[in-house]
């Protein structure tokens, strides 16, 4: 959690975070400055002090809505700055970054390093800055960041929001399958009331148009895919395929509120009007592993394990999947399920290829997605609920949806 | 244009390009790969040739989607490689990059380096892939890269996608004013049809649900700011605040193609009901600006100089302006424009600060954005349209919307 930021730096020897980039859509400078709309910010903490921000002129207001302490960029004139580098801009913002660590007395040190922003500019800006200060050096991390770390469990108040943005999804989950199912079949297909064919790109539409009534948005996109798109776990789903029956339909949504806050990830596998047999085994297997591994979670253990139990059951099953399988692209092919929170993808993770590290501590909130999926066949399924590790021990669904394949519609 | 890319190349002798980070909201890597479904890829170009795409397993169907030539991140596995980075994933990341470096036979050289992603892990494992292959080295490149270079001309297709957006731009911006215009002001605010006042957090919902009806996203929000926040230009507007007549609202719209695509960029002051007499004045002098620079715009001419001549007309008309009240918080206060592409803010640069080395070019594709603030009085003015420098050697507003200050309202 956020207060266990300067006991995080401390167990790692970071003696400050740097966070860059625009307020919005930026994980980790939402995370210490709220979504603000800035363009172009840099937070500075040093251990056991406050975050102190620096701010664009024109966007002084908005920096001080914050709450941090801030100081206008305008102190370090990057005119100015520009000048006495010769005119090299690179080196003229690596000079503003000196001054700006200048300002707040800080010499040198491990540096952790955050914030989402064009690398190309930043990685020369910070190979210049560590020439000007030599006693900086950045904490090389990836996902193991003492930031994530501190991110992958969430306070009241972030789960409050991430479960205010469940509501909302499955609010609009709801509106799409009763609008599916007031509709048509004809021929195995469904039909408007004007009787032309519905598409992909209809039904998303429609969904980025109740997304936004609710104040809700989905920078990521939206996956609605039928068939053979179904199969692939991460196709998004083509504008232009028409909505047949019988087939899998895979609906994963993960808005977001307004301006890069909190996600929310969710996926419910369709079938309009009828499903095959095979698709009904294919469900049924994912169904029960979903609800074996909810109810086999328990505080403490690793991540790692789950993923394991849950490739053992489908091989059960008779379910190819990357345990004994490496590289399958047919059966269980992915991860059980991930973090969620100012990232639509955070930790813990339960991948088999990230999740060594990772237990499950209380207050994580993470996703739970089995999924089967059959290229040749064009058949995908996948359940996905968002689940929270409540601080009592148990584990709780933030947004309830019912489970159901069948869609039912006019006709089909 | 995107056809100059190998010839920028060879004049700043950069032997590849590496486009890393998502393949939505990341410009670098939309305008080589067009707007997919791609958590995470890589683009590598070498001079001369055409681009590759590395990409994850379950994202070969949006990667082939794209056209490029596409390579799996599959064949090098992180797991693998993480074990033999000893767990280290920084190295193992690095390791991937050095494989695929190895792949397309590039054996080191001066590569640019594009892409939104998160910093600090970007930074560490190109810190630790510049020692896997010290010949390769990282051009230092700030907003003068050579792909803000090709992006500052934009070919006829591009233009139509921002046509396109400047289309659904100027309906939204008329909806808001019908609207706006549909309400009656009582003791001096917009009240609704039940009575109840209208707030900003209300017209912004109703801006929100209209791009998305239009297929537009405005992931950088949109400023609709009235009375002292319109002094603030970058200050987006505090939700709670109620529509009152006679204020000056600044309506600042920036919206982009689904998935992070094309910008329009857009603003218009109004005043509910009636304008004061010193808004009228404030608006005029900025209106006459406005045109002043329109007419003056001639290709092959730097952009600074437009910067200075329109600080020169608003200090004869006794406002003040950077040019000769440096840090002036009162009067014009911020560059006269910017290009507009696949980043909100992009070249040719017209401010003071960043104009220098930018002329007008056949193919830009820049905003013109005179304004005038006066915070202590609580009143903000700023028009701006998006224009394009066509190739005859015209100028023209790709979205034409009246200039009206005063939106009548009912009771007002």
């Amino acid at each position: 959690m956020k207060t266990d930021l300067d006991a995080l730096m401390a167990s790692k020897s970071v003696d400050a975070i740097l966070v860059t980039g625009p307020a919005q859509h930026n994980p980790a400078m939402v995370y210490l400055t709220g979504v603000g709309h800035m363009t172009e910010a840099d937070v500075f903490k040093k251990r056991g002090e406050p975050a102190v921000l620096f701010h664009q002129p024109m966007e002084r207001g908005e920096a001080a809505a914050t709450g941090l302490q801030t100081i206008n960029y305008s102190k370090y004139p990057l005119t100015e700055l520009t000048e006495q580098a010769g005119g090299d801009r690179v080196r003229a913002l690596a000079m503003r970054y000196q001054r700006m660590l200048e300002e707040l007395a800080f010499e040198g040190g491990a540096v952790a390093l955050y914030g989402k922003t064009e690398i190309g500019q930043a990685l020369a800006v910070f190979d210049a800055l560590r020439e000007l200060v030599p006693r900086l050096h950045f904490v090389p991390e990836a996902d193991d960041s003492l930031l994530m770390e501190a991110m992958a469990t969430k306070d009241a108040s972030e789960v409050e929001r991430v479960r205010r943005m469940g509501a909302i999804t499955t609010c609009i989950v709801g509106r799409v399958a009763d609008f599916l199912s007031g509709q048509r079949a004809k021929d195995g297909v469904l039909i408007n009331s004007t009787g032309e064919p519905l598409t992909i790109g209809a039904i998303k539409s429609r969904i980025n148009l109740w997304l936004a009534e609710c104040g809700a948005e989905n920078p990521e996109g939206t996956i609605f895919a039928i068939g053979k798109d179904s199969a692939l776990p991460h196709s998004s789903g083509k504008a232009s395929d028409l909505l047949r029956t019988g087939q899998t339909i895979v609906f994963d949504i993960f808005p977001c509120e307004q301006g890069g806050g909190y996600y929310y990830d969710f996926t419910r596998t369709w079938c309009l009007g009828y499903a095959p047999d095979e698709v009904i085994q294919i469900y049924t297997d994912v169904y029960e592993v979903f609800q074996k591994m909810l109810a086999a979670y328990a505080v403490g253990r690793a991540c790692g394990e789950y993923q394991n139990l849950a490739c053992e059951l489908f091989e059960s099953k008779g379910r190819p999947t990357g345990l004994h399988t490496p590289g399958t692209e047919e059966g269980y092919v992915h991860g059980l399920g991930h973090g969620v929170g100012l990232n639509i993808h955070e930790r813990p993770w339960f991948s088999t290829a990230r999740a060594s590290k990772d237990v499950i501590s209380p207050g994580a909130v993470f996703t739970l997605e089995p999924g089967l999926y059959y290229p040749e066949r064009g058949m995908g399924v996948r359940i996905e609920d968002t689940i929270w590790a409540n601080p009592q021990g148990g584990f709780e669904i933030l947004a309830e949806y019912p489970y159901d394949l069948v869609l039912p519609v006019k006709g089909g």
